[in-house]
């Protein structure tokens, strides 16, 4: 790193995958989290947040995207040469977090925490290095009804963001039926079932004959890059690709059942899976919910290692243009399991859990595909115009008014250099109105307010210059003690004081 | 880092410094930030938010307690080599994003973002290394009237969350006075400059007697540990003192100057800066704020380095115990000023900018202390007990007809032992009411609703405890079919769906 240096000047740029805000993508995020905390409060769940850096012992190695160790997380040595971490999740430090206050925390925990994560990754388009997920989990419950909650608590989310049953999808799987059946084809080797269920969550990307190299030899992409398959035999393949299935066809208990039995005649292992989603989906059936919302699904995997029994995901099935031009299913905005060996790894005693994350950018990216994003626009201030510089204090009282009536106001605080500058400005903000009060106006007692959104629609009526400039559209004059009054009735001014603040 | 290991079992701690954020402390942060958004959404700013993590070159070395590179932030080196920062506060970011934008920005810029900062200090008492700060600036405005908008806003946030007029203060002062006086004593040197900025800037932590030790020579704090001083002579060291002067007088612009011409006789620096002072308390009384509201103070200094003019503190002037039981007063919770020269460091042209930083979790504790911290609980769920297992189903059933008419509930989820351990937990989870169906219940079609928040006042009022069983004050039974009408008119659930959600 350079030392402080006279003259020195950095150049102004972001690191590789990470992006600054803007007002319309806050507010948008703010309202669209505001609607699914609703949902989890409504759920009986309360916020719990951890900090972001934790010691990396304590994250673990669950990352899909890599096996080597420290890639894929930011990492940085403490004071004490103790290795800290980023957090790449929200699940490996609420994990942390209940091992740490095991004996005082009461069961069940229900807990949900919104948050930033971090990947140390390529990034790429959409891929960022820093992404907010929105994340919910019950730790201490040990039952299928807990993820049964889990699972409609997803549906209802998706439909409290307005997106339409067909439009979104849950699908429900168990980790013990995957585990079976590898074990029934001679799968042993930690590090080769943890490629085949990378493979397989590879699906949605790749395609069936996609995944079907990835189980094999292994692909090469499109770049040339190679990834090397998990070396499986052409007829534990065929066994995989078969117990994958047909992905759009919904199943319920039995349904599941034969198809298992249909390929292999039997696994204790994978029948016990095939019985706790037959138990979910009569669960959720029960309460309401239909095979249009919640499905069965063998080839939902999850990529990622720590969960042990069922997994959920949520899918949006509507088709959207990639960057490529081509058109593709749009796929998770989210998706989780139980993972009851997490807590385990501190205390050495089991402790149930199950729960969710919900990808806030990508959701948000939906929204906006299925016409449902909430990006109202908010109003701009209300802008005084300095016309002479020794009334500032006079103009800044004009703001403080409104102000105090609950308006959005301010004076032009840039170089008041002429009034087109300042109603430029006013115009790029989106403000409602402009006042205006030079020495003519000042004498007579009075302000000119120039209602903006008026004046734009009234601008586009009136063809000819000298028209525009005699009869100065949506421009008024009322006594300056009728300022506030005069404005609140503007109609941009008064939708948004009726708002919530 | 150690390598994935067998059996490996990590110990369950957070690194120091940081801390795990309890659902009152996470709600009574939330609501309190609303607030404070509010005044600044009605001063007109917008929200804009920047990464985490930046170039370390482009953060800048501005951190008041430490002059070794690298010390004080948390740095990693990117897969290129470069190094990378957490952001230490939300000025040098925005600097960046200014800097990087300036060629589509519409200036003046008025933006707020509030954000996790981090500091790789010595964590102590209420000293943590991951803390919130919530900023506004206005950059592109070069006028007094935005510094003395900057004061104004400070002061209504102060009164938005309920802080009296008295128990707060904003105190502003110019760094051009200081940088003015210090030229006329004789001090040239960058590195003594800042020496002396902050051993003024200590006042309220060591006393008048202390700053005089860290002028001078240095100063020995009890646990033995030696601060360097500026080494300024007696003679420089009174003069400073006399400038510092009686920091609980309020200052006119005219007091001001009389002072300053008591100090020195001529320095034209520092008398632009008294001018500008006197302009802001002139523009901001004739605005209605009073010198209890908005004072001058030739002892505020602010610790950071990168203030070109005026800067602005606030200060919560009641008194409060502190760790050692000694009363002191309650001293800053946040401060800001000018910063022309941010920008510029990128960009090689100078920006004129002011801005301002709350401390939310001071700001937090500042309201507990005076009894304004809005901390209402939340109501828990409405907990349906399991009776029978098999009837998972019709539990779940209820818990969802419940949820759809927003009232938050939940089916036990732990394992359903006896009835005592559930309604433990409701009790815990402050649970408005307990539902209880078993068999007998079941067959009958009615349902027992326990209203724990009743039953809990009938209970204290219940000295024997027959009488308790046989009355079961609280509980009353209802059909099946009226149970979402019964609970709605619960007082501790009618007045959570009165609240907006």
């Amino acid at each position: 790193m350079a030392k402080k240096q006279k003259k020195f000047r950095p150049k102004a740029r972001l690191p590789r995958g990470f992006v600054d805000r803007s007002p319309a993508d806050i507010r948008a995020t703010d309202r669209m989290v505001a609607k699914i905390r609703d949902v989890y409060e409504r759920y009986g769940f309360d916020p719990v947040e951890t900090p972001f850096l934790e010691y990396t012992d304590g994250l673990g190695k669950f990352l899909p995207d890599t096996d080597r160790p420290n890639a894929g997380v930011f990492s940085l040595r403490d004071d004490d040469e103790q290795w800290m971490s980023l957090r790449y999740d929200l699940t490996a430090p609420l994990a942390r977090h209940v091992a740490q206050n095991i004996n005082t925390i009461t069961m069940p925990y229900r807990t949900y925490r919104q948050g930033w994560v971090f990947r140390n990754e390529k990034p790429g388009p959409g891929r960022f290095r820093q992404f907010m997920q929105f994340d919910a989990d019950i730790v201490g419950a040990p039952g299928v009804a807990a993820d049964a909650e889990m699972a409609m608590m997803m549906a209802d989310t998706m439909e409290a963001l307005g997106i339409a049953r067909g439009d979104y999808v849950i699908r429900v799987n168990n980790r013990k039926v995957l585990d079976g059946v590898l074990e029934a084809i001679g799968v042993e080797d930690d590090a080769q079932k943890l490629t085949i269920l990378r493979a397989i969550d590879k699906l949605d990307k790749f395609g069936i004959e996609g995944v079907k190299l990835l189980l094999g030899e292994g692909r090469r992409d499109e770049s040339g890059d190679f990834t090397e398959g998990a070396g499986l035999a052409s007829i534990q393949i065929d066994m995989l690709v078969k117990l994958i299935g047909d992905k759009t066809k919904p199943y319920n208990r039995q349904e599941f059942l034969d198809h298992l039995d249909y390929v292999f005649k039997s696994s204790d292992l994978a029948s016990e899976g095939a019985a706790e989603i037959g138990d979910l989906i009569n669960k959720v059936q029960e309460c309401g919910y239909s095979p249009i919302q919640v499905i069965a699904d063998p080839s939902c995997v999850r990529g990622l290692e720590y969960y042990t029994g069922m997994v959920y995901e949520a899918e949006l099935t509507f088709d959207v243009t990639n960057e490529k031009g081509v058109k593709v299913r749009f796929g998770s905005v989210g998706g989780g399991g139980r993972y009851d060996g997490l807590v385990q790894r501190f205390t050495g005693q089991p402790v149930p859990a199950t729960g969710f994350s919900i990808g806030v950018s990508r959701l948000l990216t939906a929204l906006k595909n299925l016409g449902k994003l909430d990006d109202t626009e908010m109003p701009g201030p209300v802008v005084v115009c300095v016309m002479d510089r020794d009334q500032v204090g006079a103009y800044q009282k004009m703001v403080a008014e409104l102000r105090a009536a609950g308006i959005r106001a301010e004076m032009y605080q840039g170089n008041p250099k002429n009034l087109g500058k300042q109603l430029q400005y006013a115009d790029r903000r989106n403000s409602p109105a402009a006042i205006i009060q030079g020495s003519d106006e000042r004498e007579r007692g009075v302000v000119q307010i120039k209602d903006l959104h008026e004046g734009k629609k009234a601008a586009a009526a009136i063809a000819d210059n000298a028209t525009w400039k005699s009869e100065r559209p949506g421009q008024f004059e009322v006594s300056r003690d009728q300022l506030v009054q005069a404005v609140s009735g503007l109609p941009a001014v008064g939708k948004w004081l009726d708002r919530a603040p």
